[in-house]
């Protein structure tokens, strides 16, 4: 057994059974070692569709991927997504290839600090330095990454280690499966009081607070006390639609946020902090809340949120209160032109049960997403990050990680092209994704945002940094350059209908919405 | 003034007036700064392709473009031509745009340590604390990376550094043109020794050596003296072809490269350092060189060429030596099968005089280049850095800065689709571009280099990341997406038709070829 060998076997054995790999020479004997029949080694064209594709895969099996990217250049291209995946608390384990120790001291070409490189968006660096101890490296790294909240963890694998044989093998620690921390009692207290005075609250959920039983209890907790279950703009994963607990959206723009939170006297966060501003502006706060609101924290992020619920019922004595679940909002199927709402109705009146909504339309999608409330159960992704190029990627992990359900992917075209090598994977994999391109030939958010900054009316030349529509892209030949099949739309229905058959139709598809 | 304004107005006036942009809500007041005249702004959907596209402007003009992008994570999609172009010695000016002073304490989502993504790949960093003095800091940017070699400044704008006024605005230093130090004399002389022992003696030429007066007086010295004139595999940028001084090419795998070079006694290094090979594998040599060659600096890479070679002529009373140049070698317009002798003909028959060749055509490129010597006079632009997906924003760059020769872009199909975005900037700005795709379905090279690495004959699982062939890419229909028109072509007449067609049709094409 060799050191890559030596590696992938840590890693099934740690139960990190995929890998999304963009290799290169200096990894030859890393792919020799996928031969083992326990990893699944997914091809990605572009690195940051590996590292996309691991934060999605975290964000349904709530356990670590790994990524094979190729020196430090590999790493760059995958650092994006990988900010991405930081900010929504995703693990993920990434295997960096690197020159043989003995060939750095030459600064061949592709030599570069990876260290360096890695460190800004990791929480986790180790270099691997022996064939013989690369085992206890990799369980540290799945380890790490595997905590709660989930890690960063980069493991750099130079090509002696790799290729080496493993002389001794290292006794490996039992790992403790990662456990989040008990919530603190005194600030549940605290809560239960700040509940029980009546002064009106927002309980903002965030990460693994926003499913499951943690929500549950949060649903029960707002019934009982009369507070409002808020998230952030932006959350790793919401369980939604009808049957589930709502939560209500804090909006993106500041001036829509400051007033949705104007009226709360107290802010309670879960897993987050208190409410900012997405980009600052000349004239613009960069907190959110009114002045005058308290901030408390009830659970802090790497504690465990539905452990302080059931601590808070008990507290508040409501620990058999019913929560307020969201009814079913049956709608009839839209016919016409694409506006938000009637895009919201196609989406509501067309996605089955179960099936996961990753969310990247900036303009378009802020706008309908709040009256998709009603829809059948499903499972909601957004981009904690910012960085663009994120829902392509994640809806191919998401895929990989959920084949029985349905992913929509619904991204703008600015966005898309970031990591647009995402297709050709799907096509591949034969994944349930059904891409919805919001084609507005346009980073249309700019075109408000420059308003927002104080920038004046955009001139000529700034408004040519903006408008992506010379040449306009035609994402039907996009889609078939990689082998997705593609509908075109430009009403209501015919967007219907196109959802509506993709459910029906297995692997993936592309519908191009023009707006 | 804001400090936008007066950062673009200090970028101009110092000779940087192109900037490839990918802009976000941060940058506005730095796209409104735009709208002055003498900058020409160059969107692109991507930020590997605004960087690579930086760098094929410093090749062709030698003197650097500007680059804006979006934050740390902007930052990070441009690293790896950012990579590429410091290893090719290209000057850029990179502005990162940040949130204001005042936001980053709340660690907004987009946060992130530009400075330490930054530094691994850039010569140097600074962040603009103030509108008054960002022209200081801009000229400063500028004048690191106008040095010879080229550096690579990335200068992090804050958002309020870039929508405050300029209240009292500095003096600007007079920045002297970076000029290249003179050689060392003592060194001149003792190579003029080493040349007239007659010992069996080969002098790498890089970077500017190997264009200009340089190379012609490179000629004259191997002229006079009997020593061959080499190149690295990969160099920034050769004027080469019909009445240039040739050079030879170290080749890139080990075993012929060391065979290459196993007959030289002395190695001489021109803005170079002595062949290394570009991975290491278990059992071969890091450095290519026979033992007993002794390796002698001529010149640095921060001296002047033509300058050694004038004095060095001098001293072997040589000056008006004529070099041997390379005749131009007619060929018959090829027929039939493509493969690298009839690839390599159909190029020498159609490229056009002055065209620039950018080559990243991994392992069809590998073995024609070489029988293009006698092809018309051309500029050949390879990739030092080794990171794929530098081709096709290296030729958008170099087609900006020379709207009036064609350039040639021959890119392996696996490297295309790292930065495919640059084909929507080409039609966009109506290019002179002929993309030449090579697609054989497969990282061809890695399976070479698996058996190379002693990892044995893949498997199906390892073959499975290497082949790309399921499905195989589209590029016609790639090609149509963003607005650029296509030929397939899989006989040798066939190619060289398309290309000697591209020379006479204006704007971008995209040649499929089928192998």
């Amino acid at each position: 057994m060799n050191g890559a060998e030596s590696l992938v076997e840590t890693l099934v054995d740690n139960g990190v059974d995929i890998c999304f790999a963009n290799p290169g020479t200096s990894e030859m004997h890393f792919l020799a070692a996928l031969e083992n029949p326990k990893m699944r080694s997914v091809l990605c064209l572009f690195e940051g569709v590996a590292t996309g594709a691991a934060d999605g895969w975290y964000r349904m099996k709530d356990k670590p991927a790994s990524t094979l990217l190729h020196l430090g250049p590999g790493l760059a291209n995958g650092l994006a997504n990988i900010h991405n995946a930081k900010r929504a608390s995703s693990g993920m384990v990434n295997i960096i290839g690197e020159h043989s120790t003995s060939h750095l001291k030459y600064d061949p070409p592709l030599t570069s600090d990876i260290e360096g490189l890695a460190r800004p968006l990791s929480h986790w660096v180790r270099r691997a330095d022996s064939s013989d101890t690369i085992a206890w490296d990799t369980a540290q790294a799945v380890a790490q990454a595997s905590q709660h909240p989930g890690k960063i963890a980069t493991l750099i694998l130079p090509g002696d280690t790799s290729w080496r044989e493993v002389a001794a093998k290292v006794e490996l620690p039992t790992l403790e499966a990662a456990q989040p921390k008990a919530p603190d009692a005194g600030r549940i207290a605290h809560i239960a009081c700040v509940l029980q005075s009546g002064e009106p609250a927002l309980i903002i959920l965030a990460n693994k607070a926003t499913r499951g039983l943690a929500l549950e209890r949060a649903g029960q907790i707002a019934t009982a006390t009369g507070a409002r279950l808020g998230s952030q703009f932006f959350t790793a994963r919401i369980e939604r639609g009808a049957g589930r607990v709502p939560i209500e959206r804090i909006p993106y723009a500041v001036g829509q946020a400051t007033e949705f939170l104007k009226g709360f006297k107290h802010i309670i966060t879960v897993e987050t902090r208190e409410p900012v501003a997405f980009f600052s502006y000349p004239d613009k706060p960069s907190l959110l809340k009114a002045e005058g609101t308290m901030v408390h924290t009830l659970v802090e992020a790497d504690e465990d949120s539905a452990l302080a619920f059931e601590i808070l019922l008990d507290e508040l004595g409501a620990a058999h209160t019913k929560p307020a679940l969201q009814p079913r909002v049956e709608v009839a199927v839209p016919t016409g032109v694409l506006n938000p709402l009637s895009i919201a109705h196609a989406l509501s009146a067309s996605i089955p049960e179960n099936c996961i909504v990753v969310d990247e339309s900036l303009t378009t999608g802020r706008e309908s997403m709040g009256h998709t409330m009603g829809a059948l159960p499903h499972d909601l992704i957004n981009n904690l990050g910012g960085s663009i190029g994120y829902a392509t990627p994640v809806a191919t992990g998401a895929a990989l990680a959920c084949p029985d359900r349905r992913v929509f992917c619904m991204v703008g075209d600015g966005s898309a092209m970031y990591t647009i090598q995402s297709l050709w994977t799907q096509a591949r994999e034969g994944l349930n994704v059904t891409t919805i391109i919001f084609a507005n030939n346009s980073y249309a958010i700019l075109k408000a945002e420059y308003a927002n900054m104080g920038a004046g009316v955009p001139g000529a030349r700034a408004l040519s940094m903006i408008d992506i529509d010379r040449p306009s892209i035609d994402w039907q030949a996009m889609a078939k350059s990689m082998g997705v099949p593609s509908v075109f739309v430009d009403t209501a229905e015919a967007f219907h209908k196109a959802m509506a058959d993709s459910v029906r139709t297995p692997g993936p598809v592309l519908i191009q919405v023009r707006l």
